[in-house]
């Protein structure tokens, strides 16, 4: 029987991409159904299922066979409203960092939403650039300068932690409703659709002038999650940007005589 | 080199209590460095040294070879003004029951007047009733009732991360920090500046079609002022506009015979 502390879990996702030592799932399976979480989500582990996933699950099997394996990142976290990703360090990409304790209010006073997600890159590496730019913030926990080397299952738990305690909170809360013209954030889907469309519109009004348009890209991109507009704004921008490009083909139009 | 945040840790020491698995020493030692600790502390540890345990530690071998071993916790523990023993459930000694938010701010208070303690029992069995006696206090971790399984470096981890959390808190720094090419926000006025600027561009391409753009502006206006663009992003942004307005002007042109 799950409380209501645990009912405000499900619709977090913790999502594992890419984990390369099967020991790192079940050790994360373990911490996450002791934190009280139900699910475990991996993007193409490199070995699952595997006896040692099983060996350190230590019971926690059922969050492993129950596993939700997806190939691709976009996939596990799709209809998700908030998406947060674990770094060890300061990235190339400089976008919001949160505290473990930030990012647990953040995801649980999302999660009133819709789904949410909190992504874990590979041991050796951590997530890509281009996979945290599909994040809203990045998380980080507090580490000695010298040695921030934490093993993936123990930032799991330490995440897990904080977030079990921000449900617990909020637990003992009345459940705030959110305003009345309150618009559902938009997914991560629809984001997508948003970033190709303003890509589009750019193209067309020659904003890049022969340069690659990836920093510019990935500069709009942080700036548009950051702001995490809702489905009214984001048809908004949709409409603004679609006025730019019918501008563009009657300019282009007249250029052609 | 360690910060005034560690010197706060220095006093507090984590102590093992018959550790059965070498691998749960390795994976505390490199928990525990991460969170800035620059000691481990075991009682009568089953096996130990081994190499299982200086694999898990992952670079935390100079916890390992430092280690201080000690025959009981009776000296192991000896001139501690605050000792904490760590449990996963309540126990058949009645004692006060901290949440190891509470504890971390407990030892950290009185590591400034001597040394303190916080000890973890073994895997299987925990702390034994008579080792808990020795205790001033139980910590506990909140679990699932259903699934209160905790690995023992787990159960290390979180506690150290909250360790870390207060002497961090008790140094006055935040756990948080720019990054590292972060431009300055841009300051009231330059938004401002940008707002009439996208107003004339929405006019440009002839987005209100006849309707007042009021209502528009007050949704992008808290829309871009909620991601409080820096002044970088600002000029890109004023970018984008000026090649909108340049094209509505082509597009004019052509209208216009």
């Amino acid at each position: 029987m799950q409380g209501s502390a645990l009912r405000a879990l499900e619709r977090i996702r913790i999502v594992l991409v890419g984990t390369q030592h099967p020991r790192n799932i079940g050790s994360a399976a373990r911490a996450l159904k002791a934190m009280g979480f139900g699910a475990i989500h991996l993007v193409a582990p490199e070995k699952f299922p595997h006896a040692d996933a099983t060996a350190l699950a230590a019971g926690a099997d059922d969050l492993l066979d129950g596993a939700q394996i997806r190939p691709t990142l976009a996939e596990a976290v799709a209809g998700c409203t908030l998406v947060l990703g674990s770094t060890a360090t300061q990235r190339a990409v400089p976008m919001p960092e949160l505290s473990p304790r930030e990012a647990a209010a953040r995801l649980l006073e999302a999660s009133r939403y819709g789904d949410v997600a909190l992504v874990f890159g590979p041991e050796r590496s951590g997530l890509e650039n281009t996979e945290l730019q599909r994040c809203h913030a990045s998380v980080c926990i507090p580490t000695d300068p010298d040695f921030s080397s934490l093993n993936l299952a123990q930032a799991v738990q330490v995440l897990a932690y904080e977030l079990r305690l921000a449900a617990m909170a909020q637990e003992g809360l009345d459940a705030a409703r959110p305003p009345p013209d309150a618009c559902p954030p938009a997914t991560h889907d629809a984001m997508e659709r948003f970033f190709a469309h303003l890509d589009q519109a750019l193209h067309a009004i020659d904003f890049h002038k022969g340069r690659s348009g990836m920093t510019v890209m990935r500069r709009l991109r942080r700036l548009f999650l950051r702001t995490a507009p809702d489905e009214r704004e984001l048809r908004m921008l949709h409409g603004i940007l679609a006025d730019a490009q019918r501008m563009a083909r009657l300019a282009g139009a007249k250029k052609v005589p």
